[in-house]
């Protein structure tokens, strides 16, 4: 039987100019694939978005595997900085090229080629599902989330899920992501008194209170990390006021800081701790804060176990490595897949995504389509 | 003898344009009026700026009283928010209106009447010289300092000086000007490393080294105030970074500190003090701090004596009020004049100084010549 050349498929997507939010005609194609080999598909379409639901055997069955990504892709930059077409797949030294090539249509194209040949080959006791986005590397609130709403309403669940986002630092399997640190951002406003320097006493000075607090904010251990994860991390990363005049105390200053946060918090628990030492710092310096506080994500994880076992089976029987399970990293679509079931995250090395000439070792999406193959044999073995 | 009326004087200043450092026909105008009194007169201009020397009685006489003040004056502003005419001099319900008319061509006007009319009517044993300068109000260094400059060269000295700037702030006689607080403006540019606000071990932020400098600085009490000023004051006027995104941490930030300083300090040692806090802070955070400090001036004081004592008689007898020996405001060109001899300032009300609409209560002009002419009467008695 002829098998899904997994090269072939990531060109072909590649050649999809599906800048989120486009489709660009990568979902059809998938579709068509997937059909063919039996796949029962359904368009998850909401607000603007493209989304494909891809199920091969019975509804609801108790041993179905999950995979997960996204064919949308950021924009070019410039596209006159790229030395290769951006859509054009070209291959050159062992790399294909092309925004995507990485992040992650080989990795799409890697788990459809080896659901494909696997349910043709050898067809398992049980089922597999593909969800697939074009609202990742967007707002991803019409993506994965539209088709996990879908599947909840449908009664379609999936036992535990592949994300194939790029995770690998540096070589191949070198490491799978077993959860994240949740993120968030507050944008802090303190408002005072303006007046004039020379009399500091007839004026109330928002940025001694702000430094007073982020000085506090900066220095404070959150943590020192937990079982799987890292320390939580605060950075404040500006503070401006755009006042010109040395004689004049401004009214008004801001600053902006990101946390990136483990398990021992939550989103609910750190706004809680930034509102009281705002209002703390307002006590003493007579100033009032004003935080705006958005949560990218909480933090999540999927402690090591089966899952995590068999997806460190499949790499190292595949690279000679064993994956180091790791929660580090910036966001991805597991933190919505959490939610649903047990879920990991496993890919080939990203280091040029979002970049210029963004390109990906073809070696290495033969290799990822034997580790996802290695993994529907394990499971359903 | 026909008196000089500080009123006309005035009036006729104001009519000159000389908008810093445009000499307007100002100094052209008191020249004339002072040599057809027997004054001595020297243009000693400098750097494009026009000032006046004038000298009654003989050149290095042991009692010689001095004067100083400026005829330039501040732009406008934009000349439609005017209600009269800026250079017209205008007489409306008692008020004199004019840029200038209150800082300080009635000042001018008011110790050259009394100055002209007192020389006329009962010549000293002693000399009165007036140095006028047509540059306090822009960079001010070719104006009372070339003054000065020239009058060491030639042998010309002053036992005592008044300025005639306005000190009042709400009614005639209310204050008298001993001294100043000294200036200091300190720019701070602290250089880190940039990096993802997730991984912050791996950069150096700048702004955390920033925070906790500004508040040890701002939180430091330099001192509770000595004999004759207020305490030392230090406000941070601006904190600025100019980064956009939240998973950055900034690779620099800056920030602008004022500090008003007495007498227990001078600009020198709070360099040093400011320079070992920025050296404190970036050995506790790796981070590498510039300061460019700018010393506008040092804090002066003449202290409570012979001149003050003059000045406030003369302001009792003719306001019934005792002038308070303050050193609190802004810089004036007394700066200067106090390395050349004991120097007190005394003015009018200055409420509108350098707004739209500037003007002067013209009964205020006339007590003021009465003040100036009682202190020459006072000295040479």
């Amino acid at each position: 039987m002829t098998q899904i050349n997994p090269e072939t498929l990531t060109a072909a997507l590649v050649r999809c100019a599906s800048v989120t939010p486009d489709e660009g005609g990568a979902l059809i194609l998938l579709q068509d694939l997937l059909e063919d080999a039996g796949f029962i598909c359904t368009r998850v379409d909401r607000g603007g978005v493209s989304n494909l639901f891809a199920r091969w055997g019975d509804k609801g069955h108790p041993r179905t595997f999950g995979f997960n990504g996204h064919t949308d892709v950021v924009p070019l930059g410039d596209p006159a900085d790229w030395t290769m077409p951006p859509f054009g797949a070209k291959v050159k030294d062992g790399f294909l090229y092309g925004r995507g090539a990485t992040d992650m249509k080989s990795g799409v194209a890697a788990f459809a080629a080896a659901a494909v040949d696997f349910v043709r080959q050898t067809p398992p006791d049980g089922s597999i599902i593909l969800t697939i986005t074009g609202d990742e590397e967007g707002d991803a609130v019409d993506g994965t989330v539209a088709l996990l709403d879908w599947m909840d309403k449908a009664d379609e669940a999936m036992s535990v899920c592949l994300v194939g986002e790029p995770t690998c630092p540096d070589h191949m399997g070198q490491m799978m992501k077993i959860g994240r640190r949740g993120s968030l951002n507050a944008h802090v406003t303190v408002k005072g008194v303006q007046g004039h320097s020379a009399y500091p006493h007839r004026a109330i000075n928002p940025l001694h209170a702000l430094v007073r607090l982020m000085d506090r904010l900066a220095s404070h251990e959150l943590d020192t990390g937990t079982d799987h994860f890292d320390a939580s991390t605060l950075a404040v990363v500006t503070i401006d006021t755009g006042n010109p005049a040395t004689n004049v105390i401004p009214a008004e200053a801001r600053a902006t800081l990101n946390i990136r946060f483990n398990d021992a918090h939550s989103g609910a628990s750190l706004s809680e701790w930034l509102r009281e030492e705002a209002a703390k710092a307002d006590a003493e310096f007579g100033t009032t804060t004003d935080l705006t506080i958005k949560i990218s994500g909480e933090s999540f994880l999927t402690p090591p176990g089966p899952l995590s076992d068999l997806v460190a089976r499949a790499v190292e029987a595949e690279t000679g490595t064993v994956p180091e399970a790791s929660t580090t990293g910036g966001t991805s679509d597991a933190r919505f897949v959490k939610n649903h079931c047990p879920v990991v995250e496993f890919g080939l090395v990203g280091r040029t995504m979002h970049q210029v000439d963004e390109r990906v070792e073809v070696a290495q999406i033969h290799q990822l389509k034997r580790i996802y193959t290695r993994m529907l044999q394990d499971y359903f073995a």
